[in-house]
């Protein structure tokens, strides 16, 4: 599909102006991630004066890799309203789990290619220490060739960058997975970079195919202690170097943001990546406001993104209620996605009136007890259905206040 | 025990100056919840420059009506760092369940008392139209020498509010219980608010016992549709008044707040209550961001709650993800209650170096991948211990990540 009659289709998925969604794109205030190989029903646009987007993150790891259980949580992601995955597998077979889950995503799908190039690398030298760009190079090209949609390409990290860790410290220092392999690579290697010194040629692959560049934010603070620190902000400044670049090459560019963020700093975080970024779309991993609830980081980072998307936050990555703690199971991803959906309708409802009116339905129905209609109104239907079980199921009251219901005590009253 | 003794044992428990917490009391922007004949180790103080508190609410139903249910809800909530409970029971036995919740709470107990007096005039007449204020006078003496130790108090509901309501209309109507019931006999009766008209009863009451009074927001919006209307802004103007004659007489009160409000309505709303009600301590019940969240109202109020707390708010109650649904479970207080954990503490860690030394400290232990100290420090110990027993227990890394885990990458590199 051409770009243009990509821009009518989405423009009519999301309900605004076309001409309008060009020119957003044209500015990269908007993205529309989607590889010209890729065929899928629901393309979308992500940034400026549209919805807020939301990222599912699945894919293998070492410790569990099955792609059942992967094509499962692509499912359930799907169905629970995820607007794009990333398939961030790091188990066997890299390159079959990808296609896989490229071929079953009706979504746009992203990935971080540094991790196939370390994994291909150690499977050939038993570590990754003599990664090549050549290395990088082969996986970007095979990649973009199977119609991977966008990319992460953390570019951002300097050499200089490790200089500022080791002389101002962090608690946690480097928490993101590509961030830390080049880190590595760049100290045993003394050497800058790859991807910042080969930009250009990463330019020229995502022009050819359409592919939306995430810069990705490998120094984003892991802990409350590092968050909004010199080295955070000093890779944003990296970053926004290579928005510019993007700008200036015609290639669809987002940011990615923090992390572990102090709730007093969500708001200027979101701020300064708009300034800084010249109103590139911000793609966030939380923020999770406290380090200290593993089992419900879902929650901890649902209270960072909702912060996040009303100062002007565009994309939002799940973080599920295992972060921190194991790989996520089915369950955990949905449990994650709905808190993020609840993070990004709470503002959306400000801005979209058919999202305020779901919430006006909804409250119609409540009023009159109507509890058909609302469980067709809710978030998720089957949960709060399965709550509601544990009382007679024509009753128009539920169990909590039962017949000090105080919906039902006023209804006849002429005040209403 | 004597003010000034209360005042400070709770400076040290709270590990303030007693003399500053004195003056907070004294200017009503700090009470201290707890009735002279109520004896328990763990009082609380509520307010300005204090860490911020939490309220679960417990309590039988007509529905759902077992006490020793309500005993588990009290010892989980008290496990799990709850500051008060209210007991809002409106199931049969309704003075000795309370007496029972008074016994055995290690913590603050706060009650409603027009339930009681409604359902004493409902089970002599059928219904609770012709309750008279000596009715509720006699339950407020009763729950007062059983050492109930805050009474929410609807006095701001006034016949001029139905008039509102009549004229402006809302989406839901009104949504507390106890609001629900004085508007309905105001409307039968064609008569003024009692708790209004008796006001200074109540403060006579109030001071011999030491009871704070909350003053209720019988109209708080129950909808984002009705959120921050002329109606709630009306009845806090009336709470204005209210709270300056507590002042005058030396009682100690405390205002409620909304409900269902806008996220971008959350911020001033607090501000708004701290300006009319000469800065004393807001209590809020969520507020929740979103009407369609049932399932999952935890996560929504919760998002809201953290917003306010930021702001000013000092008081939170826990919403349950039963909310709207059922009457909650032992686990659903649990779920709630570590929702609004979650919530206070990204706001405390801010203000309080001890607050902030948990998350630093379990930050560290993350960083060394030392799982036994993480879980020590961990909000819910049980949970997260569950979710990492999927894999060897001496690893030094989780299944999310496996071998790729960014800490374990750069662990030996010369720049942390």
């Amino acid at each position: 599909m051409s770009i243009k009659s990509l821009i009518k289709k989405v423009a009519k998925l999301e309900k605004v102006n076309a001409s309008f969604l060009e020119k957003q794109v044209k500015n990269n205030r908007v993205v529309i991630p989607l590889n010209y190989k890729h065929d899928i029903p629901n393309p979308v646009a992500i940034g400026e004066g549209l919805k807020i987007k939301i990222n599912t993150n699945i894919g293998t790891s070492t410790k569990k890799d099955n792609i059942e259980e992967e094509l499962k949580k692509l499912k359930v992601a799907i169905e629970n309203g995820t607007h794009t995955v990333m398939d961030l597998s790091v188990g066997k077979n890299i390159e079959k789990t990808r296609k896989i889950i490229l071929k079953n995503s009706t979504v746009p799908v992203g990935t971080v290619p540094i991790y196939e190039a370390a994994i291909k690398c150690k499977e050939r030298d038993g570590d990754f220490d003599k990664l090549t760009f050549d290395d990088i190079w082969e996986v970007l090209k095979i990649q973009a060739k199977d119609g991977v949609d966008f990319f992460t390409i953390h570019a951002g990290i300097l050499k200089k960058s490790l200089d500022i860790l080791k002389e101002d410290k962090r608690v946690c220092g480097i928490v993101s997975r590509g961030g830390a392999i080049l880190a590595r690579w760049m100290y045993v290697n003394n050497r800058e970079n790859p991807f910042y010194e080969n930009f250009k040629h990463i330019l020229s692959l995502a022009k050819k195919y359409n592919i939306t560049l995430s810069l990705g934010d490998a120094l984003r603070p892991g802990s409350i202690a590092d968050s909004t620190d010199k080295l955070q902000i000093f890779e944003l400044n990296v970053i926004s170097e290579l928005v510019k670049l993007c700008i200036k090459s015609g290639v669809s560019a987002m940011v990615e943001g923090p992390g572990h963020i102090k709730i007093n700093e969500v708001a200027f975080n979101v701020e300064l990546e708009k300034k800084l970024c010249f109103g590139a779309p911000f793609y966030l991993l939380g923020p999770l406001v406290t380090d200290i609830s593993a089992g419900y980081d879902h929650i901890s980072a649902s209270i960072g993104a909702s912060i996040a998307a009303l100062y002007g936050a565009d994309f939002l990555c799940v973080v599920t209620p295992a972060e921190h703690l194991r790989h996520p199971t089915v369950e955990d991803i949905k449990d994650g996605l709905i808190a993020f959906r609840i993070a990004s309708h709470s503002v959306d409802l400000l801005r979209f009136k058919d999202e305020f009116y779901k919430d006006y339905n909804l409250s119609i129905y409540r009023a009159k007890r109507d509890w058909k209609n609302m469980f067709e109104n809710l978030i998720d239907k089957d949960k709060s259905k399965k709550y509601r079980s544990d009382i007679e199921e024509n009753l128009d009251l539920c169990s909590m206040c039962g017949d000090y219901c105080s919906l039902k005590i006023i209804e006849n009253c002429n005040f209403l």
